[in-house]
């Protein structure tokens, strides 16, 4: 490069860029930086390409590129230069800055709380087994219907739907599209004003917790039961109360008699995945009319029915408005948008969206509307389908898998989701089970973490969403090696 | 339509679908309702491309598309048929549900609260003179580079990257992005640990009243001020304690001597758009460091300068880590993709990112790649060139208009922002002069409503990023008629 050309560095050999694209990103990040001068041009197509060790085309492009763009000009025998306009435009160099010392006191202290925070390894995905729960199986997500919305709702037309400031609305399609497709399968009729979009069913809870929490001291919660509901309530400033479970689910009768709201998990209880019967959702609902209290409902893993048919929400037996209805988009599109949503009294409504929009206004629009589209194509339902044919065929095999080779253990009999609850005798300890298959390579979800009070060892959960059914019966294999060792 | 086929409606005359989209739309929800049988045939292509009154071609087109997605099977010479796959995979057809009476009481009652919601009417864009806060130009937005940032990110190699649940982490690409393209122009370095993406700024004032107020009774404010800081801080739980302002910024003498966290808006005062002077900056420093207070600085429209240099960040003078800086990618990208972040002690950031996966998770994963490759391929600082290049315009060209038309009021002198503030005589009532506007197609936002206490009617604001340039003389005229029936 001539001794006058700015310099920069190689390409680096692991960018998920195009070569032409790595060059505009250097290029770019040096005008930002203030460390291309104005006044000289650039290195030409030969001397960039020399040193990049790309070819001539390769930089032309990227130049052609940045001149599009408005960050370059190209002067006729002189080369190529920063654009002027940029030059007058851009920031002040801040010169002065100082440097914290990355070793500075925090000037506050904060005392520690009692949020459980999610503990799997950030880097999963690189076990064999790993039988957690809440992660997806990348392979069953329709990229191609995905990438055809997003193709449609970023057209010039639809622009202004997806760019404006939304203030505290959501976007009509989509609300449109979960009555539809959605909450009429759960046998809930919904108007507009009775639906709120939230940013993931933890949005949800946390927004609950956050209007009843001036109303009410306290929420009774089933024990074991979803930590994320725990930390939100808790958060909101809420006190919880412990109700036990069993085979039909909640026991109604331990509900104490002054609570004024209950959190559910009806459909699959979080985490024993026990559906809750018949008889026990008209008991609760009984209770709730007679004692006059509210119930959060989590319709969690609905869809995940691979026995029997799936139960009517506790929301479509009720006739008193007691019910709040939440529901989540995670599983049955991917925990990466981000999506869930609220059904309850308007009057419920109307206060959480004025608190949703103290916190945070309103999930992005661009992904609310990418999703009316998925709905509206009926990529949705195609892909529930598919998605509840894989995991049918799954849950078979884990099932299996563990019957034959965990029978030392007891297994809570369940009919969906996406996970099994397995409990050892008395003495059993799951975290001592937890730590020594993580380096075998199998990663499991340990019980205690999933109760209030009585922190109970002898149970964990195995979920089989990402584990190949390929690889279930020697990862379960490997567990009961594990199992047997501390028995 | 033969008499055994199943019946469809006619498509609807505004729908923003292609026609075989609308179709594909029709049959998959009639499946999603289980109004079609799955023993009878569809009508065929011929039949329904008369009912529709469309082609053949497209009707065949749909049924295609239904075909490949698993929804319908063709039989030869049967015709199409619903796939029986999914017909045993269905949800139950619920038909017990109950339908809730809309006049239902709500079984709770809230306390009404003081959080002041936001009032622009919601088709503000049918208005001509839309001299309202918060909106960006759409045409401004360089749709085909996002869409091209969409379509590599969309990419099936990167499909994990955002389908997967990050849990508590962030975009590593966006946070490199943003500490070397933006937070470096704001002269501030901080590493990964001292960074939390959040889902706008509104979130990020939100999630640090709720680490806050556990430590903090209240907060000083400049008043007037952010009503939207108020909000956050106030449902957090705190109390505000208000703090004047001048043509220098935040009056430091007039912080309460107990406060002990104070927020305050420096580049560009909110709603007045004032720049806090250099003195002033490190007066406050020092008063921090002095009181022992921490600062949260919402470094609003910093980008937007047009007379003068931006100004250095208060975090970028700051040796003390006392100063939590707030950004936020609204304004130079857009607000339908809410995305914000705080820079802060690693401590505090530690706190937020508990918090905010309480609240959330984390923001859509999605929106994060996408706008860290905006930012990569250099579109961003492209883009934002082109915003300031274009406000600068727009500045002078309103700063004109109101000079010429608005000089029997008090106009604050500013150097950038998107908005001007103004102050009639001591009998004026901007809350009148916004009702009278309103039915002449000019709309305005009133001073008084970012006021905490002492509410001052006198001034109003007028926002221009949504107001073309050719538009601006005649909007400001309409203004100037009607403050002199008001004077």
């Amino acid at each position: 490069m001539a001794s006058n050309s700015p310099r920069f560095s190689q390409l680096p050999p692991d960018s998920k860029l195009s070569l032409r694209d790595q060059i505009c990103e250097i290029i770019s990040t040096a005008i930002t930086s203030s460390s291309l001068s104005y006044d000289r041009p650039l290195p030409s197509c030969r001397e960039l390409a020399l040193h990049l060790k790309v070819s001539r085309n390769t930089v032309f492009a990227a130049y052609s590129r940045l001149i599009d763009m408005g960050l370059l000009v190209s002067r006729d025998r002189s080369g190529y230069f920063v654009n002027p306009e940029v030059a007058q435009l851009s920031n002040a160099k801040i010169t002065q800055s100082k440097k914290l010392n990355p070793d500075t006191c925090c000037p506050v202290q904060f005392q520690t709380n009692e949020l459980v925070p999610i503990v799997n390894p950030l880097d999963w995905q690189e076990y064999p087994f790993p039988f957690i729960y809440n992660q997806i199986d990348p392979d069953l997500f329709p990229v191609d219907g995905w990438r055809e919305c997003t193709r449609q709702v970023l057209g010039r037309k639809q622009l202004t739907n997806w760019t404006n400031d939304a203030v505290e609305s959501d976007s009509k399609e989509l609300v449109q599209q979960l009555r539809q497709r959605l909450l009429n399968t759960r046998g809930i009729y919904a108007d507009e004003a009775e639906i709120l979009i939230t940013l993931g069913s933890q949005n949800a809870l946390f927004i609950l917790g956050s209007i009843f929490s001036s109303l009410f001291k306290s929420v009774a919660m089933e024990d074991p039961g979803f930590f994320g509901a725990r930390n939100a309530f808790r958060m909101a400033g809420m006190n919880m109360d412990s109700v036990p479970i069993d085979e039909e689910g909640i026991i109604v009768d331990a509900i104490p008699n002054d609570c004024k709201l209950i959190f559910t998990t009806p459909s699959h209880q979080f985490p024993t995945m026990v559906t809750m019967s018949q008889t026990r959702r008209e008991d609760l609902l009984n209770a709730a009319s007679a004692n006059d209290f509210i119930i959060i409902e989590d319709d969690y893993e609905a869809e995940m029915n691979y026995v029997t048919q799936t139960s009517p929400s506790l929301r479509s037996l009720d006739d008193s408005g007691r019910v709040i209805y939440i529901g989540s988009l995670s599983k049955t599109v991917s925990p990466g948008i981000r999506l869930g949503f609220i059904v309850a009294h308007r009057d419920i409504i109307k206060q959480a969206r004025i608190a949703r929009g103290v916190m945070m206004r309103h999930p992005p629009t661009i992904v609310q509307e990418i999703v009316a589209r998925f709905f509206q194509l009926g990529h949705y339902d195609a892909h529930l389908r598919n998605i509840e044919r894989r995991y049918t065929k799954r849950w078979y095999a884990m099932n299996h898998a563990i019957s034959k080779n965990l029978n030392m253990l007891s297994q809570t009999a369940t009919v969906g989701g996406t996970s099994f609850w397995l409990t050892g005798p008395d003495s059993f300890d799951s975290s001592l089970l937890k730590e020594r298959l993580k380096p075998r390579g199998v990663l499991i979800d340990r019980g205690q973490d999933y109760y209030l009070h009585k922190k109970d060892k002898r149970s964990f959960r195995l979920g089989f969403a990402y584990v190949p059914i390929a690889n279930m019966e020697a990862g379960v294999k490997i567990i009961a090696e594990e199992v047997n060792r501390l028995l």
